[in-house]
């Protein structure tokens, strides 16, 4: 179904015009009306152009009547745009069937939109990462993906990306890890523990919500962050060591968020780097004493993230969530 | 002075023997009684034991009665025990004359011993990287400052330590950096501004408070940050790339935290690299971004941070601050 994409860039400056231009393509082959906001390619220092250049560019995409309005790239810039952005105007847009869709950094404007107006986003792809991946399996810079050389475009995330325009997408299932029992120690003593084959639960009508880890870190204690109770939160990252998604869990547990809500699942994080000193602190570490301080179920493996296999979830929508063993869906039927 | 000095372990694993060693030693011979707690050389994963001993380390300090309770080094571990922490015996031992020393990750038990105590501790250095450093020119891990090869502890940051454990301390003065004046964009247009010879200012009786950024930015929103109104907040960090630094302090910024204080002094933010696409954007990027953010000083150059070179602060006290051109001075006078 011919949708019109609007692509925009809030936040770093686009490096990769190769893979901006490949994504474009990618989506005109989809069979899309691809429209380029006039400072999708601008740049200022490490931003995609100054406050004002990407402000305008988030308000034009939000006039721009377009099915989707999806962001170039995430990198840095859209936490300090909060204050200035006209959430009335994107709500309307929202209101008027624009779906918002990005990650990482657009965390930030998500969660503020949700805050302001309740309106859902999509957490989703990036057009350069996501859809601008080389199509080349053998260019240098073609990413793999289970041992195969990618060959464009994950086959997952533009299926889902296909049901959220459609509004076909009724939700999206994946297997937790298999995880070993912790390792008993004095001072962890877990309250939630990992899932085992017979769990099997259900949370109904829970806001789901959350993103980028150190992006909705970074709100709390604003009026940018959304005061959900009895929700779903789910939260990824990249390139953080796992001392330092500790340290962010631990904010959002003294601040009383996680223990808020009804479920918190993991998605992936990738590309920190584990040093000799940690002598085993590793990030399943960090699940083990996340699971030892809340008493609500902590899931794992949402396939979410810095990763080319990655499913479009609706940030403020209410969902289902259903566990059976390691196996679990987030169920949001028809949103729309 | 001979004084009972109290070393201890709170947040990660000492890694350097030897410099832990060398410090013990170098307070000896500056004529102190050194006693080492039980658990100070512990290790469990990458903390000095795991959270029952480090949290009965703490305790052990307070019962101490010593006159200085000093932290072998930061690292990371002390957020996660700020819920389990007695304040109550940490406030009796303060108010009987011990003081607690340290910077790092123990800002997060500075400012939580200030949000439920109101009692002042010290922003100062730990024993491996204060007294520790090497006293051998030759030695290949002997850091360099100023272009000269280290000989041993900094001279100024021990005559400060001197100051505080004799209560002769009376302030710290130190010189601003020169800055150019910002070039002017359309986003940018600041309300606070760079030192000019001209400048002549105080600010009375105002609660010192800070430390390290990302520790106390992790604290937003948690009852273990203090609520400091015309206050003066100092801020350093290290390995934060100023992307990192700008969002951390925007959520002070959106938390309402800056806009309530008298002024802004930061310290050294150290050992970050700036990569090609930041294009120009660099720490006093920053610096004239914050100054457009707030209408209070922002002061710079403090000798505070991962750096030899640093004072003693009294976390929690009421200081005057006077300013004179690049020249500032921060006063405490007798605080006991």
């Amino acid at each position: 179904m011919k949708k019109h994409i609007y692509i925009y860039s809030p936040s770093g400056a686009v490096r990769d015009k190769a893979a901006f231009k490949r994504g474009v393509a990618r989506l005109k082959t989809l069979g899309h009306e691809v429209e380029i906001d006039a400072a999708a390619l601008a740049s200022h220092q490490r931003f995609a152009g100054d406050d004002d250049t990407r402000l305008a560019a988030i308000h034009r995409a939000a006039a721009s009547g377009a099915d989707v309005a999806l962001i170039t790239r995430g990198g840095y810039g859209l936490t300090r745009l909060l204050p200035r952005i006209n959430y009335k105007a994107l709500g309307k847009a929202i209101d008027k069937g624009t779906q918002f869709v990005g990650m990482s950094d657009f965390t930030a404007l998500q969660l503020a939109v949700l805050a302001r107006t309740g309106k859902v986003t999509w957490a989703g792809p990036a057009l350069c990462e996501g859809f601008g991946v080389t199509d080349k399996a053998d260019e240098a810079d073609g990413h793999s993906c289970g041992g195969v050389k990618s060959l464009g475009p994950d086959e997952i995330m533009e299926a889902c990306f296909d049901d959220m325009i459609t509004g076909q997408g009724e939700g999206a299932g994946w297997r937790q890890l298999r995880e070993a029992a912790p390792v008993a120690t004095t001072s962890v003593a877990e309250k939630s523990r990992p899932p085992k084959a017979s769990d099997s639960f259900t949370v109904k009508h829970a806001a789901l919500w959350g993103g980028n880890l150190a992006v909705l870190s970074s709100l709390v204690g604003t009026p940018f962050l959304p005061q959900i109770k009895g929700g779903i939160l789910f939260l990824e990252d990249v390139a953080e060591h796992p001392y330092s998604i500790e340290r962010m869990l631990t904010q959002l547990l003294h601040a009383g968020i996680l223990g808020a809500q009804k479920a918190i699942v993991l998605g992936q994080f990738t590309e920190y780097k584990l040093v000799p000193h940690d002598k085993g602190f590793k990030l399943q570490t960090v699940v083990h004493w996340l699971r030892s301080q809340v008493k609500i179920p902590v899931l794992t493996n949402l396939p979410f993230g810095h990763v080319p296999t990655k499913v479009l979830l609706p940030v403020g929508a209410h969902v289902e969530l259903a566990v059976d063993g390691r196996d679990a869906f987030l169920l949001w039927g028809h949103h729309h």
